[in-house]
């Protein structure tokens, strides 16, 4: 039992050089985008899987670059965070991060739209309206923007909060982003997903062009383990794809 | 100095009984509204200007409740707190609570306006339109509501978060809410307001029908002893309409 013990412990608190020399950028969290001083649109993100996804890349000897939006979390040890708070800035601070990274994790909720126009003083409301219309413009679709890159790409994991048909918007938006994995969730079972600690996933990805996708289902368990199998898989992925670039 | 510094550890932590039997009730923080399971609108209302008052009223032996918005702060010791999230929440209990409060403070920072309709699935992306119209209707106005009460109705009052005009914006929206005292404050200015542990304040109040709008203006401070001063006021205002209703 000693041995079962220290097994247990070992594998808990695991570190490794498997990502020794590689760089992991990952985006966390929500953004806020603005309608004026006061007011903003922004989605329940926590941040909780991205930072522990950064947590356990640094666990594993990688450099690790965490962009995130407004949140309440520390920064894990070992990881450059970088703060922002619209969409437009994770897209600029993660344009410049992918192209030096051999690994890219989407995993921040991004907002898809913006304020049109963004007030420099706080709207008043109108006495005399009981409506008003907000004109939206489509934020930078940052995940699409690394997954179609021509040079220097990295390995791209994106992730799909969704709250119906998951398999089929994960595989959709795998395909349509140019993804190399997704990690999808159903963020409307009760204490998984946004704010929980716990998360259940389903992971798809392409071993290679030829092969059809795989999939792996994890039942619900902590982030910071649902983190450490992520990780895992992508560096299985690095390694499988080191391997067949050297036996060619 | 021995005194000198019982005063002034006496004055800061003062209890006094001046609001016993008193029934004050406090909005605080944003409200939240949704958009889909996942996105909402909302403000930067940290909550602690409310939170702040809540402490003050207790010390001063009030009964407090406070009606709180989605914040990250602990409830202060003897106030009962009551959490919503949407204005519309904020309302409901606001009402129920006014009837039976002698004072009614409303600090929070309540959304003007909410979406016409909530989506029950996350809204998807249309990758063929560039952009997108979000219809809202108008929220409550908790404070004209209360302001405008013709029975059992507190004593009222309002907050306004401005960014240009200050003043005449406190004294059109005293005026048009009908308030008896309103604490008007530039949120614009760098490390006062929303989220910052200082503010500044402009205080303007009805003495009696008759009487002109007094006013006072208070520089930066913590935001405890500005909700000191405030609660000091209100104790004012509450005792000199007790002295003129017992001697007509």
């Amino acid at each position: 039992t000693i041995v079962a013990l220290m097994t247990t412990r070992n594998e808990s608190t695991a570190t490794s050089a498997s990502l020794s020399g590689r760089v992991v950028t990952i985006t966390a969290g929500p953004t806020r985008e603005p309608l004026d001083p006061v007011r903003y649109l922004s989605n329940h993100s926590s941040g909780k899987m991205g930072f522990a996804l950064a947590a356990a890349a640094a666990r594993h000897g990688a450099e690790v670059h965490l962009i995130s939006g407004p949140v309440t979390l520390p920064t894990p040890v070992g990881v450059t965070r970088h703060d922002i708070t619209t969409a437009q800035e994770m897209s600029d601070t993660a344009r410049q991060l992918a192209k030096e990274s051999d690994v890219f994790i989407g995993c921040a909720a991004v907002a898809d739209y913006r304020a049109a126009n963004v007030a420099t003083h706080k709207i008043k409301k109108q006495a005399n309206r009981d409506g008003m219309t907000l004109s939206l413009v489509k934020n930078p679709d940052i995940i699409a923007d690394v997954g179609g890159m021509t040079e220097h790409r990295p390995f791209v994991v994106g992730f799909a909060a969704e709250t119906r048909n998951l398999e089929h918007h994960a595989r959709d938006k795998l395909e349509r982003k140019g993804l190399d994995m997704i990690v999808a969730n159903d963020v409307s079972l009760e204490g998984l997903g946004f704010g929980a600690d716990q998360n259940a996933a389903l992971i798809l990805w392409r071993p290679d062009a030829t092969t059809p996708l795989q999939r792996r289902e994890l039942p619900a368990r902590d982030k910071a383990a649902l983190a450490e199998t992520i990780i895992g898989l992508i560096i299985e992925r690095l390694m499988t794809s080191n391997d067949s670039k050297q036996t060619p």
